[in-house]
């Protein structure tokens, strides 16, 4: 049976304690939702925080690595998928979310919430980088969602997915 | 828990009624062991056969798709990547495989039998192509696998698995 | 001999006049010095323009297409590349410009911006775009350079090239 | 103007002398008939000996990289893309031929000439390995062209490109 794949995005190594910490609790919530949890799939910052949390509670984990054999993959992801791609392995993760959930901000997590806007996918930022959540908006205001807390952002998801008139905040 | 995954390739709509047979055989024999089939997921030929097969057992499936959204999906595909790169998105297929069972022949699947040798995975061939079966060999005899049957190819992929010392037939 | 390739990435369908205007100068300025201009090579918008401009003053243009096959490639550009990759093909451009100019904002162009500070690579942008010019400096205040004109743009390139101590405005 | 690209695709550490000195035939006659030669851009094998080929008679070259930057580009390479895919840039490679010249064989120049035929590429297959002589005409007798020397390879693309009725050998 098809499953819905969530995407988490956000930085690595230089995630922040606060990036970390709501990465964990959206990799809960998914995996509580039985949503299935996609991420880079690196064992640091922002994606190795998602897998471990959406594993907390027996949730699903799909890891989309830019390198093309086990190099610093998370051991709390299920399912890896090796691309060899670099960081043009970012299009395929929003390619393949239903909805993109950006947690924190960096050059690679600003390249994937732009990739998804070009894709026409929904993007939730969750952020404390002012200047990220001035500038997504003027991207695509109708498909970028800006809100501030996990419980927030998968609240939404649920909205996206089942098709509710949902309007950007 | 880190999932294995064994990747079925093969011929799209020009599959023969032969290799339709031994891909459903091989996606059963994949679930019934506990793997997870890892396939180009579409809806056709090899890749529609193998994850039929695998759902009549319950088994986990994933799809590393050509096109960046639904256009010709296999509804027997569990977990749905998509990558938008057409047929460069063969070497993310081999990549991801621990082990790749080539099935049948046509261009596409001797790309991916090419770049799974170029990536030195094994590769185990089954087909009755008998000029594959000459030439594929000639590119990386210790790595190229003739097999005569899906159970065949099975228990080689599980001694190859257990690094089980394994001459090439 | 090796060539200097410099990007140039924009909006295509929705590139204001001002955009337009700025991609063809600075495709003028880029071949005046001898440069390869470098574009993602449809026949819209700054691409469009930047190729034009280039080919006003004789210089060789490259483009490298998201689509598989021709379809809407400028006929401005000399060097047609197709990758077949759809948006994953804007990694290549950043990658393969020594400096990438970035004329106007849109969700793609912002994801080239930000796939060149993630692969390190010097970025002019252009733009009056005010949110955009606050949230780049945000991601790597060390390499992304705003800039007022296509002349300071080009003045710019050229001592980034030269390895000239360069600090961001 | 447009300018027409010849790949040409063959083994890189593992060349033989007769392989490296078709090459280098490939890459004068590509040169002295004004098309660009395109390659994987490397310094080894065929691609290093086609590009050394061409700039003999001042022909333009152009090399598809694996990697994501400098690292073992032929110097003989005037423009250089930098894909940082690994053996994923080789469908990128054909599908900027024209016409696709395989010289010599390995497990990456089959994938090259598998995924050409995939994309409907016309491919002259010029190597002495009898049984890719034999497999690859197997997979498309329609677009498949075996010859045995650098100057009927060059015929025959002259052909091709003109649209003259051309039956594979």
């Amino acid at each position: 049976m098809r499953k819905t794949l969530i995407g988490v995005m956000g930085p690595g190594e230089a995630a922040t304690a606060l990036e970390i910490e709501n990465a964990r609790e959206l990799g809960r919530l998914i995996a509580s939702v039985g949503w299935v949890l996609l991420t880079g799939g690196r064992n640091v910052g922002v994606m190795q925080a998602a897998n471990v949390g959406a594993k907390e509670l027996d949730g699903l984990t799909i890891g989309i690595l830019p390198s093309a054999r086990e190099v610093d993959t998370s051991p709390a992801v299920d399912i890896v998928i090796y691309t060899g791609m670099g960081s043009a392995r970012n299009n395929i993760n929003v390619l393949s979310s239903e909805v993109v959930i950006v947690c924190g901000m960096s050059s690679g997590t600003a390249s994937e919430a732009a990739l998804a806007l070009r894709a026409d996918k929904p993007v939730i930022l969750l952020t404390d980088n002012q200047s990220a959540r001035d500038f997504f908006p003027s991207l695509a205001a109708e498909r970028l969602h800006v809100v501030d807390s996990p419980k927030q952002a998968i609240e939404l998801t649920k909205r996206l997915i089942a098709g509710v008139g949902v309007r950007p905040s």
